[in-house]
């Protein structure tokens, strides 16, 4: 059994963005600008925008944090979005989820320029990816194909089953696995809350993903010898035996599931630390005019 | 075995949006108007364009056909494009495809505005679709999911076998049939050409999409006792027991798999009829505004 270090390959691919951009600027070219916008002050949502400003200052990027109050009317967010659209110095651009109550996610994701959504939520982007086209991939479905191209897991013909179908993991990387491509040309089950017999069809995975956000569902008996687990999940749980008096569970029972695994990703520190590396990709592409042209 | 007679709920669509049309033009709403754009004088691409006008007349839309020479360059044809979208007496329009070698698909296709994008090919609509918005469903997967709602066929919780993995068939109905929908909420697995056991898969389905465009590949050995098999497949073959001497095959083997299933598609006679119907259904959905706004 082999960990899928996540780690370790979101400092590898954060390197190479370095090089590269430190390349682009030294021929005369424009520093990858990412603008987070931000609404509120949700604990989680200042986290992971903090996150997202290291990681630009760590790969040579420009950042930008646009802040607004919860009090912010939809048009205002609206008009700031369209601001950023027109401002030609910001590549990309993300609008930090969830938003209050009282302004429409979707609205606010479909007024997003498609050549700048380096989230890759917009229907154009989800779009083009599912029939193939080059397009902005989502964090979290980047990151496992990130995973399992750095370690060369074998993917053609190879039985994917995917736990959950939501619209920012299930789905994408169900419709990414079984593309004609590496990674992929896995025959995909995609399963859910409705589906019947699940050990039965996850016995049957050579590459099994779970993205159902409910704590050690996985249990060693629903997995085969020799499978690839990847573990989305993350759930905070109550603890006696770590100083916070929390620890992170993932979708996998890990410790009973784990040597029965050719590879498995550990949680924390397996497909979580890659997402962000996907926004800088895909910002880094947005610089370079990679998917839409210039 | 009951066969699933696209014939009957094609006719029987037609006179539900035949019914519509006349209500809206009574109130003195305005006769949805589908146009057509033809390049060359490919004889499939005729017949194909000369149904739709039928079906047009028989439902009492206003339809225009632009016909164009197959020396139109491709700034041309996008003109022609740009010319309907801002026409604003066409609810919707299709290019009928395929398109002279020197012409990009892909590019006319992302050139069409998604409001009037009726043939649901746009990457705004499958995006949408994707994701479980509101939009233009494109033509054989929403004749598919027609069949079974019209024929009231249980799909919670089953499992449903995707032969086919195109961006016409395969990946939109898996990824419809997979949503928290009815027709939906199946179990998913889509499988290719690089899938492995395929027999041991297809007898797992209670549900079997077959759209390979590969005769007779189905067969009974490869169908669960009960299932409901939709064949999309259209081979033609030559026949020395028909007058043309030419006969039309499906990807199901329909003679020995027939008697195994719940219900089965006839080739012809059971997706076909169905996706002039969609087209019909999405242009009604256009005039209306029902999935952009007016």
């Amino acid at each position: 059994m082999e960990l899928l270090d996540g780690k370790r390959i979101a400092d590898e691919v954060k390197q190479e963005i370095a090089a590269e951009v430190e390349a682009i600027v030294k021929a005369g070219g424009k520093t990858p600008h990412l603008a987070a916008v931000l609404v509120g002050h949700d604990g989680a949502s200042e986290t992971y925008v903090g996150h997202k400003e290291k990681a630009c200052s760590q790969v040579g990027f420009k950042s930008t944090v646009l802040r607004f109050e919860d009090t912010i009317t939809e048009e205002e967010l609206l008009n700031a979005v369209a601001d950023l659209n027109n401002n030609p110095d910001i590549d990309g651009f993300i609008v930090q989820m969830p938003l209050p109550k009282h302004i429409s996610d979707q609205k606010v994701i479909e007024a997003i320029d498609p050549r700048k959504d380096v989230d890759g939520f917009h229907p154009v982007n989800v779009g083009r990816m599912t029939i193939g086209l080059p397009a902005y991939v989502s964090a979290t479905p980047d990151g496992i194909i990130e995973l399992l191209r750095r370690y060369k897991i074998e993917t053609a013909g190879k039985h994917c089953v995917v736990l959950g179908r939501s619209n920012i993991v299930g789905r994408p990387i169900a419709n990414l696995l079984s593309q004609k491509a590496y990674p992929g040309d896995c025959t995909v089950t995609m399963c859910h809350s409705r589906t019947k017999n699940l050990a039965e069809i996850t016995r049957t995975a050579d590459i099994l993903i779970a993205a159902l956000g409910s704590a050690e569902f996985v249990t060693a008996e629903m997995v085969k010898e020799g499978a690839v687990v990847i573990d989305v999940g993350i759930t905070r749980v109550k603890s006696d035996k770590t100083k916070s008096g929390w620890k992170l569970l993932g979708d996998v029972k890990f410790d009973e599931v784990a040597p029965k695994c050719s590879y498995i990703t550990p949680v924390p520190g397996g497909v979580g630390p890659l997402t962000i590396i996907s926004l800088m990709k895909n910002t880094l592409l947005a610089g370079k005019g990679a998917i839409y042209g210039k």
